[in-house]
């Protein structure tokens, strides 16, 4: 570490990059293991001019176009990777090469090959901390069902069921941005957001996916291509002059075992129209189960199988109170907190575990095995959706 | 009690003496202490073809036009009385002489002295069972909301919060029904679904209200003659011809203290847009809470405030297990109740009453206690909503 | 038909036989095409107990220990067969034999050979109608779900997600009834509520699910013979004496799709705690999506994408309006209704197909269709989960 | 202003000041009118420690003990006052004086002789903002629901319901603070939470409450001293050694009109047990209504009573989407905000006057308004709950 505070870059300027930069200036406001004072250094960006402008929006000291220069900055020591999943791997090898810590967004990569790479780069670098951004762990309702879980709240799990619905695409004549060219991003819902439930489902119940049976489908299968929308026509199934193939996945669908035998439920779809961004979870153990949904963040609702049946129902917590996983510092019950908490306690947690020299997570090879199941779900829809083992490190 | 079964009249063959006609053949349904077989002799209705169609369409053995025919059969013990409020008294207090049991639909008068001679018949008459019409004490998730007040599982009771929200009035051209005139119905939503609070408040806390600030309030002061909404216009303020004045409030708002302490607040509404049959209550006591909307009926939420913060949220209790008030003989789990269950309850509690010889609640004078307190709101409201004590008896 | 009113019986006198009988007696109360009067003729079981209590209970002429003696009574025109699924074909065919109408309860059998068979005698009966009883399509929010995907309201179906959950397995010590029982039960939660799901799938949406991946599991393999459930022990795995081994599935989660190209999840469980009776649809079209729960039966949740984005929501639609399917002779807006209305609808139906000699749905082959689908999840689970169509007759 | 950017100060290091450190950072995040560059200058508290931490948790230039420094810094040009009530007049004109734009929390004044001093003191400062921190206005939802009635959406309002629900005193254990203290916090809950709802209610019916009738509460009249909790007693009326009076109200519950006929009613309160931050709201008007509840409050619930019966029914919005009013720099739909972004957009709006020299709203002047109306729910309190109108200036 170079000093008495931790200089930090982002590389990526995008969404993605203006929540990490948030994060990392209302990190402090997080009570609990004293915090290293953080520096923003630098922001990268291959657009300059975006670079330019989250520096003085986040009060940067400067603004990079490439990621090298961070890497070989000696006045940074933490870095997060935001920028689009394939550029991944490169990126977070050299910055772990160069002795940063490396916070790098979710998925880990696009290919299990990759991620395998990042992780084995991780595990060559003990002194430096590698962590993947699952930031919905961070939700204070999720990590308060881990607890529950890991507590013997519920008893015994036996049954999950996540879903991750969205509904951006759901309009057919939206157009065919990169996020819809597989070369590009690797997988559509499946990896974009079906990435977040198996991380969420392997750390609330604490097991991981052992076996899946899967099933990808493309809803629509030509989109305008950007900025053709008005000129172009899919009617009749075949393209029109401007109109390009989507070779991602719209909804992915699964089911799986759990090392420990439950049964889980899985679906990441685009095409939910109406749901916005319901990331949601449940699960059903032999003594009680909660369910959760992003969209009501501040709420986990809690069914205790033990109270006698006269009494019992589902308890919606208010997940607001100074007990609560990551709220101590924030403000009084029922003051609600929002979706850039999530990022806010993920770099808490992260610079707490630098300064602690605590190993984090998810780790790399945490994210390495949610790729192992997000390509046994794609491996198992092109066999007929057969049954398809997750293989362990 | 003229044999070994019951003879059942309905006074009355509109909505509501249908629904008491289903009640009475339903109320078998209903476990609990053994129930007297009942047998549907007789409806009367100043409309003898309505008569006749529910005698037919529920099995009556005879349809009457007049009241005084069911007053004076011997093959009739129990009659309900379900016609407009102003002609309560002289019907219940003539079946009464003649020696029937009586269920009085609610409210129980369109007045303090009509209800305290109603009171005053009933003392009168100490073999007959009378019982006032307040249908949604029968609720499952209400019993269930007075069992545990009375338990002490909310500990003192400190607030109530009552609404009976309702929207059907809030479209300014619908007609000038007789509901709308004083002389005919007696208070607008104060005396129709006001006094359904006011009794659900004073059943489920168990304390009377003491005394009350209130206002009533009308709208919509002019409003079509019945058969004339296409033809009149109310622009302007004045009438077009056939118009014709509202008498009775649209909405009334008031609040008051019980004998115990609490304070509480009332709200009754016609023009609620949006509420169809709102009839809620919520009560805050000091160890605990809960909250209660006719519109899910079969949900009690209570909130356990000796719980740790940690895990402490209202709990959607289903109201639908065997232990619960009403149920044991109906469903499984979760196979809701709906809103006849509440009249089929109350003639089974009715019923049961009458064949173990016991008092039945709420009566006459319940009811003309909860007389009391509309007619406290209306004094009030008339003199600039002046707090006003509810006189005891 | 035997006379101007129509004769009914119900074999079986459990639950559901109590269901049918409520139904029978209140059908009349459902507005609509003019119903044929009923006469509740006999109730038959084997049990001869409880038929004279339920013949007492609802007023049939007479009780019978066999069904035979209904099938060959010339008073009776309509017969209801609520017994265990492995008796269905034996007693439906002698019926149709001897010229009843029948109401066959869900599903309609255990095997897809015996639903063929079934399927084959109502089709050699041609004047006389058979129906299945899958209730919860009569469930007034559901019906309104289907005429709005029937007129385009959501656009093209993309999306299905379909669960039934309850939870009355979920305690491991509750005993080894005959329910758990593969010959006598058919199947677990599979057919049971399973069919109940497919059924409702296939009817909203109005297209057949054309191929499935399934799993079926079984989480508690052994149980207390019933009535020793103090003594016996599992602890360890193996069984202490007493205990019997589950033959039939605890759950069962699959996915698949239908004729039309939809996606479509689906989920049947008796493990979920706290799930009571949750029978949950979701509905994601090109234009709008709708959901509804069963545990709040008067709802339905539906959202129009074609709203702009600034006011667009799922409305909360309170399936009480004398416009909604089946309400205009039930009670006033708000005034919700319960799980025997489904049956109450289910009968005036079918009450109302015979008066005018129409084909009811669900037919039997419906019946059969749901059959093979159930019959294929079975089919993949044993091979590896994978993917298996349905056969079309 | 003393450059091209804005220097700030903020009086008061406690929570609110925390909630306003964090929102002049991040202001930049609101998308919008160009806001001018913000610089932390200083913190002021009489507790100098705390100070000290704010200064360096939020980097502030510098921190001082007094507000009189700040007052005459010239590099400080807005300047957030968040102390307690009693102060408020003093601080607030001795800084108007010195030429500051300034943010003063709610409630205005603890009288309406010091609100009047204020309002005064801020007219005659022409060219400097003064604003009150009524920051509930500033969620989305709310400012969604006020322009939904501006634009006439829900046609003539006609009944309001406001709520402000907390529980934090429902434990008659819990210690005598300066809350609780008549001579510092001016109020209870009526101006600590009522406060808000007035505004609330006002800003969105676009109108003033014209009359009151009122009835105050303090259900407990006597608490330990802080720091005595354990040894002391209540028991049997008395207070024990150690307890002290409770001088201000527990709860307040009122009614009234506004000028433009509408009913309100009102009620704050600690006491609702299970209740945290439930500040909540319902407008029901001649064609549609909407409520909301702060506990959820991305959610705005609105009813468009010129749909159809049968499509019609309360719609959830999100309200997260790029046309809701302070969205567009956010996150994408369905990513939810927090508590504290009411500050950080009313810091926005602030900024954003200033930059433009447009009079921020709420105003001195209608800061005002609201307390002349808690003065009159005072004052009908002591009079037998009168009614009493409210003076206009």
């Amino acid at each position: 570490m170079s000093g008495p505070s931790i200089g930090v870059a982002v590389i990526g300027a995008g969404m993605a990059g203006r929540a990490h930069a948030a994060a990392y200036r209302a990190a402090g406001m997080v009570d609990g293991p004293e915090l290293p004072d953080v520096r923003l250094v630098a922001v990268a960006d291959l657009n300059a001019r975006q670079a330019v402008i989250a520096a003085r929006r986040f009060g940067y000291l400067r603004a990079e176009r490439d990621w090298e220069s961070v890497a070989v900055a000696p006045d940074i020591d933490v870095v997060s990777v935001v920028v689009a999943n394939h550029l991944h791997r490169e990126i977070v090898e050299g910055l772990l090469a160069e002795g940063k810590h490396v916070l790098c967004e979710k998925p880990l990569a696009n290919t299990v090959a990759e991620a395998e790479s990042m992780a084995a780069a991780a595990r060559s670098a003990p002194g430096q901390q590698a962590m993947v951004g699952f930031s919905y762990r961070r939700t204070p309702a999720v990590a308060l069902a881990r607890q529950m879980v890991a507590d013997g709240a519920i008893g015994t799990v036996r049954q999950v069921r996540a879903q991750y619905l969205q509904d951006w695409l759901a309009d057919e004549k939206s157009p065919l941005t990169w996020r819809l060219d597989k070369e590009r991003a690797g997988s559509g819902a499946l990896g974009d957001v079906g990435a977040h439930i198996v991380d969420a489902v392997e750390f609330v119940t604490g097991q991981q996916v052992a076996g899946v049976s899967g099933l990808l489908e493309t809803f629509v299968k030509q989109r305008p291509m950007p900025g053709e929308r008005a000129a172009g026509t899919s009617i009749g199934g075949t393209a029109g002059v401007g109109y390009g193939p989507v070779t991602v996945d719209d909804a992915a669908v699964f089911f799986g075992r759990t090392e420990g035998g439950a049964l889980a439920t899985f679906e990441a779809t685009r095409f939910a129209t109406g749901r916005k961004n319901g990331m949601g979870i449940e699960v059903n153990g032999s003594a009680g189960s909660f369910f959760f949904d992003f969209e009501s963040m501040n709420e986990l609702h809690v069914y205790d199988g033990t109270v006698p049946a006269r009494d019992a129902g589902f308890r919606r917590i208010l997940v607001t109170e100074p007990d609560h996983p990551y709220l101590s510092g924030w403000w009084p019950p029922g003051h609600v907190l929002g979706y850039e908490h999530t990022f806010t306690h993920e770099v808490a947690d992260f610079l707490s575990d630098i300064g602690s020299d605590r190993d984090p997570s998810p780790s790399f090879r945490e994210g390495l095995q949610v790729q192992r199941v997000l390509d046994a779900v794609e491996r198992s829809s092109a066999a007929e959706s057969r049954w398809t083992p997750i293989p362990t490190s």
